[in-house]
């Protein structure tokens, strides 16, 4: 017997047939003698059509009087989830029972719309499942030291489920989601790509915030914090496949270095286009110009994500950096307005037509020459790179949006990551 | 400066054009210097829709288990109307501040889907209007000893809003309906109905106990108790009416019985299509027959309304009842099955087209005859009389479902209940 943890994204919930379907599946597991806490996400749409209604009466959703209320307003949808799927297995002759997150209660901070978990009482979902119960608890939300209702921000639930298997110390978190695992890369753009049996946390990590869409980076910086093990399989296999089957489907991230690793360097290709780049040119090259630049970027509450500064010349240097894209125009106005006029740089340029790619594999700690066969891959291609940025399991470059897909492909294939043929 | 608590159904909450407008209307009373509570009904129809997905899942809501996750289902619909309200509150340049129930607290037993309130902690919310704010708190639930949310059934926004106004001494109860106030009869039946000034409470109670939809009727048990100024007014009315005329619109409750009362015997006639009779005939006419007869229909939840026993003729009698239409097939049924060959009773009968029709006024207490002319009116339109039951302040017949729109004008007019010339 073990303790289980699964979560259903809003798709999985998105109708009352589908969440039927969660509720067999998750008695089946039960059936077959493990505890079980569920975690499911609101049903599809219904957050944006909780958050539409509020944009409606207050264009302008920015005050903490009015987040407070926006939070309160979406966490119904998740509220509503749990019951019905609380229902959905009374019906399906399980005992089960559902809290909000206040109810369990999940602790947060008091960011709304973005808070983090604090800490979780579990004594009340331990004795319901001594007694012999599902519990269905609400993903993305908390409460805060005041008793307000606080989300997690979008894809919370995915965080609220390894929060929960964490504070548990469940055996497994299982995040069903709409794709069945984790690829080494988008199946869309090379499809030889091929999913992983498992994949290392810290890959996940690179993998997730370099925009693979799988699993929510908060989740995935959470489950490695507590070294939960996390398997991310697909919501659309048929609900009475065996159980044995569906434990090992998938894509496990695991924790343990010596645990058999699949062999290959890189473990993935990940990509992102939803950066742009500036560079300020002409900037003076003395102590604190790099904090004269991104201070008052940051000021504006803007993201900065790959930074380089070129070495200089005559005692100027060019200064180069990422945002994403929706805050392009306001990095220009930023530069522009403040920093220019203070750093006596001579031009602000930028571009907004870029994509960043990356390799990520654990295996590059210990392989040298991994990052130059990326280059010359890429030089193969003609595709010139104008920007590098690299940590110890992950090369990044940033390249021409229009080359990405060119790119993606040519790297998969140089790193061998092609479908297993057996 | 008063306290006053606004009371909106889910008419005046329907959209967020609406919503928009009870919160002009709320800001219009908080700058006339007011402290304001304000307890909104869930948007139309977002109260069904949940339900009906829970139904979608179990067609059998029965369980305590599963009536536990009913309410925490449907008390999401007025935890949203109240974050959208507070939020519009905002908008409109008011400070406002949203609580879900559980979140007052407002506590209640654990009687789901028809919870009753036990206390309601003001603290948080006198903080709040100390402060300036004005308070949005959810109508129709609360949270019982164990932590579970609860609902206080059907039209319980009306008893959560007095229920609020009791706890904190408020000046007046405002209840913003989709009529605007409370007729001598429903206007839809009698024309020349007339809208009441003030109708005493119990008169309201006999009226909203009798069919008068206007009024939850445990929200009127609950003024009584605790003495709410209650009043029954228009959410139609342009928001921004003159406030003074608006606060002297729609039709008072009042308790004091010195108040200078409307002068007519008769305050109004209410009426009730939703019943049937049954008769059990030919029953020995002993000590203990009613409740062997009455037991059973008690023990199948059967709730019954008029009972007459008729005098005994050769020691059997004739035993008459009324029951809700939905219950009639089963009381029929229970009768049949349980009470016939345990009571050597005859025979039974049973009507489901019939009406009751009731005179009600607090002025019967101190006048004779009112009763015979209610019966010699009826009699003069040649209407036949099944059933009566008297109270202090109310008579009611049971007749013949066809004659009753009949009953209802030629009451009104012969109690000169019309429309006042002015």
């Amino acid at each position: 017997m073990a303790l289980i943890v699964h979560k259903y994204g809003g798709t999985s919930m998105g109708s009352t047939e589908r969440i039927r379907n969660v509720a067999k599946r998750v008695a089946k597991w039960a059936r077959a003698g493990h505890q079980m806490v569920v975690v499911p996400s609101a049903m599809s749409g219904e957050t944006n059509r909780l958050l539409g209604l509020a944009k409606e009466l207050s264009p302008e959703l920015a005050s903490d009087d009015i987040l407070r209320e926006l939070d309160a307003i979406a966490a119904t949808g998740e509220q509503v989830s749990v019951g019905l799927l609380s229902i959905a297995l009374q019906a399906e002759g399980m005992q089960a029972v559902s809290y909000a997150g206040w109810q369990v209660p999940i602790a947060t901070d008091s960011s709304f719309t973005k808070a983090r978990i604090q800490s979780i009482d579990d004594s009340r979902v331990r004795a319901d499942l001594a007694a012999g119960k599902v519990v269905v608890i609400t993903g993305f939300q908390g409460i805060d030291a005041q008793g307000n209702v606080t989300t997690l921000g979008r894809g919370g639930s995915d965080t609220s489920a390894v929060a929960v298997a964490a504070a548990m110390k469940a055996d497994e978190c299982l995040i069903y989601t709409d794709v069945d695992g984790v690829y080494t890369t988008d199946p869309r753009i090379v499809p030889e790509a091929r999913r992983l049996h498992t994949v290392s946390f810290e890959e996940m990590l690179e993998m997730a915030s370099l925009g693979s869409k799988v699993l929510q980076i908060r989740s995935v910086e959470f489950a490695g914090k507590y070294r939960v093990p996390l398997r991310v399989l697909s919501s659309f296999t048929p609900w009475d496949i065996n159980i044995d089957e569906e434990a090992r489907s998938g894509t496990l991230i695991t924790f343990e270095e010596d645990e058999k690793m699949e062999q290959a360097v890189v473990a993935g290709i990940a990509f992102n286009r939803d950066e742009a780049k500036v560079t300020v040119l002409g900037v003076p090259d003395k102590p604190g110009i790099a904090y004269q630049i991104l201070g008052p970027v940051a000021d504006a509450n803007i993201d900065v994500d790959v930074i380089i500064q070129n070495v200089s010349h005559d005692g100027k240097t060019d200064f180069s950096f990422t945002v994403h894209r929706n805050d392009y125009a306001r990095t220009l106005d930023v530069l522009k307005n403040t920093v220019l006029p203070h750093t006596g740089a001579a031009q602000v340029m930028g571009d907004a037509k870029i994509c960043k790619v990356s390799i990520v594999g654990i295996g590059m700690r210990s392989h040298v020459g991994v990052a130059s066969k990326m280059f010359r891959c890429l030089s193969e291609e003609g595709i010139n790179i104008q920007m590098i940025t690299t940590s110890e399991i992950k090369t990044s470059v940033v390249i021409d949006e229009k080359y990405m897909e060119l790119a993606v492909r040519a790297l998969h294939k140089a790193f061998d990551l092609e479908q297993e043929t057996t």
